[in-house]
């Protein structure tokens, strides 16, 4: 990122117009046109212990069974109104079966097959769909290596919004958003927006090394983030409360059911999307992030914030340290066989090594440095040197 | 509407897949296409005391100024990017000089100039834009009677979002929503179908009479809505917050101003949108909403959920009374002259007086009628004998 | 009041030493000492239909049942560790048995005995108690014509704050208060006087007539308030919740339920104890305040606060309207036989009557008078002329 | 703590009626009464740089300044009436000059010379105070090292509850309590029980090593708590706020302050007393805790709770770590002639030691033992290794 193209604002981010982000190894841009992408719609995770992952996304997070048999849960979040924005699915490995999204028209799915075939993808189209409730629908192994899922057709349920006598403290009203891991940032940006996403945050250093990407389609910072680390693997799925306390109010659940081992990571307030956060963790290990107010991010030109990735308030604005897992750990994905997709060494410099790792650093004033990092948290900003 | 076209909730409202409203006299469907409108984006409020009302929007709601001069105040709330997003002008009489939309293209202000001269209404192109901050633009006396503007190009200027030592305990951070009389809401309505809106609530009775419908460009429950009364006038200009308590924070922030006059109604929850609101009264009565927390409706498909009249839960979620002046008075609007619009009498049902008036009647639960209002309140209900 | 005894407030109220209150017909202060009360208990409520007033208590507001059988239900909130703080007890005419108040050590039962029997009251004691766990208590038909009792021996429970996987998000955590309706307000707050308590607010005219006072054992703003009516009679019991969204949560709910109408009024801030609030009324019509965050009164020197019968923000500190008959209505107290205590007649003016009604009037800026009342409320504010 | 004393609650710690904390090295109690203490009223700071912390207590946390002139800054939060609830004073090393306790009646002044003297402990009373705004007062080194003031004569101030226009989005309203760091924590706690305190909580072993204890006057879960450690120090003071949104809101403003490395810890829901918490550090390193929403705990039989020191929700009930300076660190505390007293080291073992160092362990479910520490965050949890 060149310095002459972006902003410096009082907040201590960068603004610029386009997204700030070069690809060395592009994949190539289809002539075939995109899919026109509503939003980030339902994930499908293979669990190992179906009983078990139900009760702790219904018993302990609140999600309303839409419908379910022996193999399957399909669960909703409250303002929901199609059948399903989370599929439990029993299996051997725990891992992400589909990214799923819904598209504006049916004739969409033409065009995703179009754009994907065109990309020498493996292309799997079902007219009865992948997943009950869910009608003619498109699965590929995308150029990344992530199981994507497009579908317009979808069975309607009622929209839970009003039945406040259904609600519990830490409510989720809606699915925010997914974040992928993938190796190569730039490359899998570049390929994002030619799929018809729009970059609205980032996370870079000087030398122009990018960490993360967050990309829009839906109107809010993103439908999907792409972190940089081995993958392609899923980071997190994110849903949404009306407001921090109902955040705060599934720790202390957790808490009363002695479950606190299952918060990985917050609550806090990011500096990236501004919004307010907590990271669990569910029985296998997949991440599930509760998430609250972000911004409006629907204009054409709205400016994308780019992220020192030596500022300590990018990831946690209190300041907080990310723990190690955070970087680290992440979910498998699936191929449209079912077999855990290969994982790949990120190359780049890693967030965490460059920024709480032993030659790694971080400030909350960048004028001081390093400086001014809490004497108190020395310990563990420096938690690197054990890994 | 029919009934077969619609599907009684659990909540009690009903949902259909079309607005189920038909104009009896439509304005004809122009040939030219509508311009692409991202969103309600600003609105320009004639005021009397320019002092006066500074200091209730700055002061009071805590709006920053984004530039001003003698005779006018250019503001917005802590997450808008664009130069403002509400203009107060001096003026010789209380009223709205315009509904300020954002299209997606430069373009598309060449198809709302076709749109609207095909529509046989005023219309006044500017390059250099009617408001400072603003670039080229297109103001419009719609065939309803407002003024509306249009315009892509804006000025940047920092998004405060990030910046919580500014924050008030009742922060505003985005313009919501208009909310505009009119007298025949179905043709209000068909018309603005015509211009890309979707409606997502209204409010009916069994005759079919329209009160109100509420319809959306961006995807919340709306960026205006059409209110049944004597038009055209201004019924409100909204704001958001992030949570509730900072709607509370507002109201207790006015108490402690001794200024608990300019509370019209609420705080509240609303049936129609779900959302939390709350209503005040500028210095020269102009409404101003303040407002969270409605669901997303972005989805073409999104269920149009229509609202009984009777039903005393659809204007308040909690069985609140509307106090009247809230259906009977509203701003004037003004020609691209300046000159305030006559105002025009509904001929239709009027919705306070079908609802609390002498003759009509509301319900909690519709299955047992009248009787299920609540004793203690008659006398609030039926103040519709005292106008 | 006389004007030198009390310093205005930037706040629009007055503070004074000493509870600025003079009874002009005294109850005679007892040569026994009073019983050392620690806070108000528990009330027993007389209801007619003793499981449609259970699902209002436990279903609707989730209050916990500690014990239960076919007359009667026991049932506490969440921070309780005593037995219970609300008893349903199945009888023919809905009504109070009993305003109980915790007692600090058994021997201020003997105290109790001689302080009440000097006044030349009912005495009643039972070793046993009067309801399941509690022990040793007294019981009066004070001369006031309230069933008071007081104990100090009691059943311990599990206190169940931490059990976050209990909560609501309406959740009541403390009893907070009682409030009596009496017809003298002076003579009642003497009385109080004598038994111990402190007067922290009160509100007064300028000709000194006392429309109400609060008063406290606990340091909160009270345990127990005298509004001056036709008494003896129950005005309503308070339970407390953590948050306002809390309160919120509570009456969207009853919307949800189709039972807004048992909403009597608000939520609002009181300006009086400065709380926020919401009235509902039960089954049987028993009125019950949820509230929140009041202040600490602890000190022997607490500033007593008294307001201004004709400021608008007394009662509720955003202006809005008390409905007439949160003024008008309240339940039955019993005598030890269980029979209704006769009604009294209030003689001095009411407050509806001199704030609302045709005569009266009320202000929100002291020096604007009448003319500072929204015009768009003066229908309801009016109401009184139509009772 | 013989285990036949306590009982298991359904949330995982114990509950006993007295506490159960046994001095091996008691103070012999004075047979002079103590004297009747009322609450903690105000703390006096020594601050290096005055203006830098005037800073920090004004315009970042938003007390109110009282009174100023060189030297000294005397601060209130919001609902206080008294002149002070916290005192900055300029000097050469930052300290604590005293923890002051307001007591009931002018004469309790006599019962502290007399209960101190009678314990051998230096005693200075001041007729016209130790600070602006304060009478008559006492001034002790306590048996424990610690500068103790009392006092009853004060100034009165405005009481700003009702100012709202005042209110920042973290707004302070109480002082709530102290925390002192003390070497013998069963030592500590029979002085202060000797003193009228009452112990509400406290953090044991098996072997009934007593972490730290906490404890009341009014009823709330404490006035100040003793934390084993070298001492006498000032582990930290206390204000609260209403809500848990008010303190998020603090984190937020630091972060737009760039002043994020002033959080020590938390935000969290503290296990101990049930609170939601956070710790900051002024800019001498004083540890300011901001807290909200204990439970009322004025009954003498209110039972006692203990926490299991291997309990990982004991001191956070979410089970995020404990930062390691947050039981290291603390400020100094002067004698009555301003020198810092000496610093006694602890010989019981130290609570970071037996949870988070190389040989201690915690535990989310007791059954399950160390297996139940959440995996992620071993490398936090061991930090003890590397101190």
């Amino acid at each position: 990122m060149s310095t002459n193209d972006k902003t410096l604002t009082s907040s201590g981010f960068y603004v610029s117009q386009e997204a700030p982000i070069h690809a060395d190894h592009p994949i190539p841009t289809p002539s075939a046109p995109a899919p026109d992408i509503l939003r980030c719609a339902y994930m499908e995770l293979v669990v190992t212990d179906l009983q078990r992952s139900r009760a702790f996304y219904v018993d302990v997070l609140g999600l309303t069974v839409t419908e379910e048999d022996e193999d399957t849960v399909h669960l909703r979040s409250l303002e929901e109104f199609i059948h399903h924005n989370l599929v439990l699915r029993k299996g051997p490995v725990a891992a992400v079966a589909a990214f799923s999204y819904r598209v504006r028209t049916p004739e969409d799915l033409d065009k995703a097959v179009a754009f994907y075939t065109e990309l020498g993808c493996r292309v799997e189209r079902r007219a009865e769909g992948f997943t009950t409730g869910i009608g003619d629908s498109v699965r590929v192994e995308d150029p990344l290596g992530f199981p994507y899922e497009f579908f317009h057709d979808v069975d309607h349920v009622e929209r839970l919004a009003w039945r406040y006598d259904l609600y519990t403290p830490g409510a989720l009203v809606r699915l925010d958003h997914f974040n992928q891991v993938t190796p190569d940032v730039p490359r899998a940006t570049k390929f994002m927006q030619d799929l018809g996403f729009r970059v609205t945050e980032d996370i870079q250093d000087e030398a122009g090394t990018v960490y993360a990407a967050w990309m829009r389609r839906k109107p809010t910072v993103h439908d999907t983030a792409m972190t940089g680390g081995d993958g392609p693997r899923m980071h997190h799925v994110a849903f949404s409360t009306h407001e921090k306390h109902n955040i705060l109010a599934i720790c202390d659940k957790l808490g009363a059911l002695r479950m606190s081992d299952r918060i990985e990571r917050g609550p806090g307030r990011h500096g990236v999307s501004n919004a307010f956060y907590l990271y669990l963790r569910d029985p296998d290990g997949h991440r599930v992030e509760i998430y609250t107010q972000d911004y409006y991010t629907g204009d054409p030109d709205n400016p994308v914030v780019t992220w020192d990735v030596h500022d300590n308030q990018r990831r946690d604005w209190w300041g907080n340290p990310v723990v190690p897992s955070w970087y680290t750990e992440a979910s498998l994905v699936l191929d449209l066989d079912g077999t855990p997709q290969k994982v790949v060494a990120r190359t780049d410099a890693s967030e965490m090594a460059v920024t709480i790792g032993a030659d790694g650093f971080s400030y909350t004033r960048p004028e001081e440095g390093e400086a001014s990092m809490p004497e108190w948290k020395q310990g563990e900003y420096k938690l690197g040197h054990q890994l």
